[in-house]
């Protein structure tokens, strides 16, 4: 039953990516997505209480996959971690260029809903916490300079939102992921003891 | 005559604003925006053929006002002008903020039509030459290493974009003015032959 379950989960999730891509978010209906996920609304609603809701359990999957990416790119030192995770970007340019028309939508709603608006900034925050993190690892371990890490942590989540966002709104004007490496590489110059 | 058309065309765009920000954009019709500028149609088509020409007039007219605190923001040398730079974000996001919705909505619409999109993107590569320039003028007076002046924009575009788009969804989590100088500090100092 849990594997049923779980099965019949995921099957909706995969069904909402591709019908929110096919209609967009808000003319994307419920039924179109039990149809096509071959569930009834009632195991829809079991599994989530409202497309919202739905979409709030895309984006943290989408989350996690880049958590799991990011975990996965530790490097003897802090600033070549931060420069080997600049090779996860092209995947998630790739991610965010098929969904941004529902991403847009749903920013949208968001500036228009206040609970909305908590998920949709909550990966911020988020990678603001991890990079202050590793920032903190890298002074520790000597490889960074005794900068503050909150701050620098802000600047390097500023670039990577600045990054994606041109890479997805304007692919044809420049290598992306090869800007995002040099990119990084210029702001760790700057903050390691030794150049990454 | 050339006056009074100019007066005009100030009023449409004055009501647009006000219409875009009530009703958003796919809502507002041009009847509202007429109505509420005491204009006729026929004289609203004179100066807009759409009213997606009068949104990019709107744009255009928001980043010649940037463009214009830019240039009054020369310091003696350019780190000094970029710190300086920073102050201009606080009435950017101010602006942004109340008009997020609609910039929002209006990037929807662009990720469906390839004119539009052009003209949506058109001021990330102006903002790019602007900052090559200046770096370039950097590295000529003297005051930055001798880096790569266009990778180096870009680095200052992505920061700058990623601040604002930070500054405007979560304003509650930083004091984003003081974040924007902190960030531009470090970024300079990284740069600089000197600590700005």
């Amino acid at each position: 039953m849990q594997q049923r379950s779980e099965e019949t989960r995921a099957n909706i999730l995969d069904a909402a990516v591709r019908q929110f891509a096919l209609s967009g978010y808000a003319a994307a209906s419920v039924d179109q997505i039990c149809s096509d996920a071959g569930v009834s609304k009632g195991a829809f609603y079991h599994h989530f209480p409202s497309k919202q809701a739905l979409f709030l359990a895309l984006l943290e999957g989408w989350l996690k996959t880049i958590d799991k990416g990011l975990e996965s790119m530790r490097q003897p030192t802090v600033p070549q971690t931060f420069v080997q995770m600049t090779g996860l970007l092209p995947a998630v340019f790739a991610a965010a260029d098929s969904q941004l028309p529902v991403m847009l939508e749903f920013w949208l709603q968001a500036s228009r809903d206040e609970t909305v608006w908590e998920s949709a900034i909550s990966p911020y925050r988020h990678y603001h916490q991890v990079f202050t993190k590793l920032v903190e690892d890298g002074i520790a371990e000597g490889s960074l300079k005794p900068v503050d890490a909150k701050a620098a942590a802000r600047v390097l989540v500023s670039m990577v939102i600045g990054l994606i966002f041109q890479g997805v709104f304007d692919p044809q004007s420049a290598d992306w992921p090869e800007v995002a490496e040099t990119s990084m590489k210029m702001l760790m110059n700057g903050m390691a003891k030794k150049p990454a």
